[in-house]
């Protein structure tokens, strides 16, 4: 079985008290309800109007009507399959507080009764933009909402910090924990909420040690049956000499005939991760999606901003597995793995979808896409882009494919993992001429 | 970066003290660590030799050479790559418990220091068989190696229980927890090890309820161009009863071309695994690899045998997402999802390897293969049953390749999931004339 | 660039004399013109309806408006974007000769004029169906249009013939042709008409020689870089012996492990085809598509039936390359190779589109897809056994879901060539309670 | 059946005689024989050395032995399994004339004879280049041997001509043929034999008329279900202006919000390849692979150089299917599709083997693979520039693979044909550094 089963109505959720401008309480507004469904937390959006004691509103699709004492809440949903909810609660501190009865109408199961609470967004911080200096003691191997935060932010603010390479080790050479890219993180950004955009600019992203590992081999997404055979015997550690006041890299022991190879550094983050939702299985810090996560997009670099979807409040921000620098798709299985040192600030976009990553150079705007084949994330990446042109520029369908067929630049992100990655980039210059949409 | 960056040292551990036949203490045996290694645990494992008080074996390809006194011990080791573990420590109650330093040969790390302890294989249970009848309160939703086992069995033991629906409701359509396949278990299978084969005999798989949901719509792996248009109004559930009496299913409230639909009964577990190595995220109940999962593969029935890698100490089973019936591939990406009545036997295969899990039915053996696209879970399949072949039959290279061109069938197990899946089927009546290994 | 870049409108041909049952010449009815567009040939199908000495009609959705006088007629079309044809001609034993004037309504091209004849279907024969003994004397290594039929049938006709195998040789053990599956045909089915759907039962298939051909090698589509190293060294010709007697194949000179290794002989022919457009490069032997052709499919074995697209007049129908047995997908790269006696009966469904090759068996029907990736031509099988569904069973997109989800049965057809193939099987036990379309 | 079954000593030919420089005639040097195989025609290249009467020599591994009295010659070859071919004829004007009969050491097939004949490769023209000015008047719509040259040049000779649009319209805007990529040429290249290399150096590629052909619709592989729905209803041909004083195009009707949408020219050609081997269906315009074709990559350019293998006498350039400009991939099928103005300079690199085609910039060298999916276009790109870096640097594999994980760019080359491809790119400045096998 591939979906959650959960019914539609299971989305319906719950309100609370907020305090309007002229001192009287109301419910009206945009809520987030965390609900214990049976043993499991999920959070949901949903949004009331209050007038007089009478609530209205919309759960997914679906109006819902009920009423409020100013202490109390009742309100009642029925969906166009005939499922309904009844959902009656407390109001305290801002806070709703209370259980739903929700019945099904497509299958003959018996009415499931659970439990929530229902805040609403925090206001978003008026005091001017901080930066924070952060030195990590724990890094996780999980993008999971459930890792304590190690800071707390807001919008605007600044970080600045370091990250281990992708085996654990620090700028001192010192191993800081078990290998597999682990991050730097979580950073909780105050306002953040399930369903907006956190926008990362990396402001700086330099190295801090003079070394970097990676391998003499191909992964096997890479080799054909005659490249496998040839590459029959690798499968060794090569260590790079980083030579930081040259910003160049070369083999620390070279071989024969690549004994003056030197590539100039180009510093990335490999990973770069929103917390999953608490429903799901947090994905390992190998893994890649929606989320972001190890993404091996080697123009995640310094000046570049990176747009990932908040699935939990307060965003819960990784970041870690720099490299010194990586070919396209990371052939190797690891580029140039190295500690970093990195300084960002984020922003929060409220309630705007994000079907994938993207990120945005001075000179170009990027869709990128992750699935279990080149092909398919092909197919992501186009269709993350088709959305952004739509959504940014209000370009009907057959306005994007002219746009798509004649500014495209696709390249290969990601060859090393699990889901294989395709960037699909587009010159901002050829779109400037093109109203905004925001404008 | 894609793989774990864990020095081959690391996977060097430690020893402990087994009580020989003639009342004489000794380390010789094959042991399993676990390792705590700053912060996050792993099991390994490794031979040692004791001889007097000198201790020699192997770790990963790597000679050991050390001592013991009886209540303390050390041994060193060196890689090819010149690197270096300094394991020391004392041996109490069986337990081997110690520290390990280790340097890397290949890289400029400093020493890396962590703790360990090791035990041996336990005996295997040496009573007759037992049979548990065991109603699930708790279900899961990943294949964990962290959640507590609800039941300790031996191999040779059979257990009789309930598995609720995709949808977490249970045979009288109660809802018991979220939806997402929720998994009856862990089981743990005393004696199984890390690096063992679990073997899960379905004695018995019935259904409990009456009825079963599905969707419909069909998958997007399903789908080109033309059939994604064709279906872009679908996303319906569809109530399938299930007629027990007679053996077959049919739409509760069929629509007016399938009124007189029906197919028949063939109930099958959609789910069934081992946890993961404690030091991955542990896979979400939707997905599948190595260990099995959601592996949506329609002759896991009532009947079949399913093969599947122990990763973890008691091997911790799960299983669950019942199917009354499934298509290949899970087309609407629901089958007819119910709870299920299963007996099973299980047994222990100890230190044989297993690429990918595997079935074997009365007339067949199926190999299994699980990847990001159909082009690369065939090759899986196909190495897995080459794999086969050449372990239970001798066969050379070319061998198998003449026996898999005159007797492979393929078919599509599954397109509902992350992951699509192969099956390759050998019939043994074909096999029969071969030499066994084992003979 | 993908597409043909022709015109709409030059699909809009011409007209031509047909007599009508009292005596008097009509133009009325169905057309197949054959264009000579600058140097290429091409056909295709237009519908004219004379009342009086005015012509009306349609040509691919746009009205025809235009008059004749009995022994010339012309006519003027406009499409929905602007572009016109002007059509004029002269009427000769019952044929159409004349000119296509033609202007693009999208594009600045310059007017297009070429000539044409256009020709109504030949009424089919209402004698006896006959029984042809055909001995082949040459074989053809492309699917061509172009290659001279060897023998014209009705519908309703058998032919008992021959073929050679794989490699150009006969039961004699003589090469006859350079290999690559050279083929019997073609076979020219008189009344058959670009659109029909060419309909072959294969009445008998059996072998006429005591040895086939084969490899100890797997083909790289089933290999992954494990199994690609394995087999490195192999790439040897395997001689089978075919025991015709006792139904059975097994290596003329077995090694050790398979020495008693013995496999039921199934045969099926490899390549089973109509000859593609003629405006189009006609494919090789060894390659596949909506014209059939190299499908390798073990289930086209005697008794069962092939539908096929006709793109030609007469159809041109092509068969050869076959197997006394494969595994599925054809592994080795070739099956056992052998010669072939073939007996087969033909007929033609006029005006129904086939997107892809059909099978038929007396219990399942089977749609085939062939595309560059597995994943590929699984959503093509898919998708014709949809269009199956929905002519034969006015199924809906959703009740269409509802049957494959539960019926569905997904088997490899082919990796050994250019294409991969999936074969979609559904019982047609399943399908016999549903009202069908023709009925 | 997927292999040719061509037996290995067909592929073993004949001799001729050769004027030594010192008067005496000898057959020693590098022979390409045509045979004619039972009505196939195929080209093979083979050695010989002569001294005295005696005839030494290789074919495809394997020695052969026998002897000329200067007007007749003959010869014996045996193969590893037991195959043999004896060959004999007489020289006739430096040709070799004879017959071949062979048998097969490893199937029970009869002795097969067929005839051939063999030359020498014409020595290259000392002659200074010169610079031919062609005008077409025919065009192809295959990359066939069997169209006879429209012009035959010498190595380093240039020639000047144009090229017809995709849709078969010319400079003029009128249609000169039916569309699908009809091609200029074929050029035949005096000295180029199969074996080796054709270089072709773009030296001018310019638009010649103002407005271009192009689609608003999105390629199927773009396009996920999602997108697939959005596009339903696009379908329609876009004209674009093509400004050639200011470099740009633009749609010549814009709808609105791209009603400011420019983008600058980059004329490239879609189409470019030499002739396939007489021995296999001639593939249509549209399609691609080891010969070139149509490749849609949008670096094949002014200034760029193309490499092609040689697969018949005189090589047998194609070129055409111009672009004014094209994105990645051409994911309107169409892109800007224009007649052309192209001037090129060939050479020809003897004897040498190129897996797949290659393009070299000024900056970059470029290995290109096209294939059934991204995933193995992926895998042959990589494969292609390995074995670039591995001939012409003398690599290693795990070198390779040091050079490939630091330097490679890869790009989607195109995803509109029955191929998608790939480009693989290295910086030359990165490899300048690197011994060069050649110096």
């Amino acid at each position: 079985m591939r979906r959650n089963l959960i019914p539609a109505l299971l989305f319906i959720c719950a309100s609370a008290l907020a305090q309007s401008t002229d001192a009287k309480p109301t419910l009206t507004g945009h809520w987030t309800a965390n609900i214990d469904y049976y043993g499991t937390h999920a959070d949901f959006g949903f949004d009331l109007t209050q007038q007089a004691d009478k609530l209205t509103g919309k759960f997914r699709g679906d109006a819902l009507e009920g009423a409020t004492d100013g202490s109390s809440f009742q309100f009642f949903v029925k969906d166009s399959e005939g499922g309904t909810a009844q959902v009656k609660g407390t109001i305290v501190n801002n806070t709703l507080q209370g259980e739903i009865v929700e019945t099904d109408g497509s299958a003959p199961t018996k009415a499931a009764t659970y439990t929530f609470t229902a805040t609403q967004r925090p206001q978003r911080a008026s005091a001017a933009s901080e930066r924070h200096e952060f030195t990590p003691t724990v890094f996780y191997r999980q993008f999971s909402p459930f890792n304590k935060p190690v800071l707390t932010i807001n919008p605007g603010d600044t970080v600045h910090t370091t990250t281990v390479d992708a085996g654990g080790n620090d700028f001192n050479s010192q191993k800081r924990v078990m290998g597999g890219n682990p991050q730097t993180g979580p950073f909780f950004i105050q306002s953040a909420m399930p369903g907006d955009i956190l926008v990362v600019h990396i402001n700086r992203l330099r190295l801090n040690r003079d070394w970097a590992m990676s391998d003499d081999d191909l992964v096997s997404r890479a080799t054909d049956s005659d490249l496998a055979v040839k590459m029959k015997d690798a499968g060794k550690t090569i260590v790079w000499h980083l030579d930081l006041a040259n910003g160049t890299a070369s083999p620390a022991k070279p071989t024969e005939h690549i004994a003056h190879y030197t590539v100039p550094l180009k510093p990335m983050l490999g990973c770069i991760a929103t917390a999953t939702g608490p429903a799901s299985a947090p994905p390992g810090t190998g893994d890649s999606g929606y989320y972001g996560g190890n993404m091996d997009f080697n123009e995640i670099t310094e000046g570049n901003t990176v747009y990932l979807p908040v699935s939990n409040p307060g965003a819960l921000l990784y970041l870690g597995d720099g490299h010194a620098l990586q070919g396209d798709g990371e052939l190797n299985g690891n580029a140039l793995e190295t500690s970093m040192d990195v300084e960002f600030t984020v922003d929060v976009i409220p309630n705007k979808h994000l079907p994938s990553p993207r990120v945005e150079s001075p000179t170009s705007i990027i869709a990128l896409g992750y699935s279990g084949s080149l092909d398919s994330a092909f197919r992501d990446a186009t269709s993350n882009m088709a959305q952004w042109l739509a959504d940014d520029y209000n370009l009907t369908p057959t306005e994007v494919a002219q746009v798509l067929g004649t500014a495209s630049q696709y390249k290969v992100a990601e060859v090393a993992d699990r889901n294989a990655g395709i960037a699909l980039k587009v010159d901002k210059a050829l779109l400037h001429p093109l109203p905004h949409a925001s404008k």
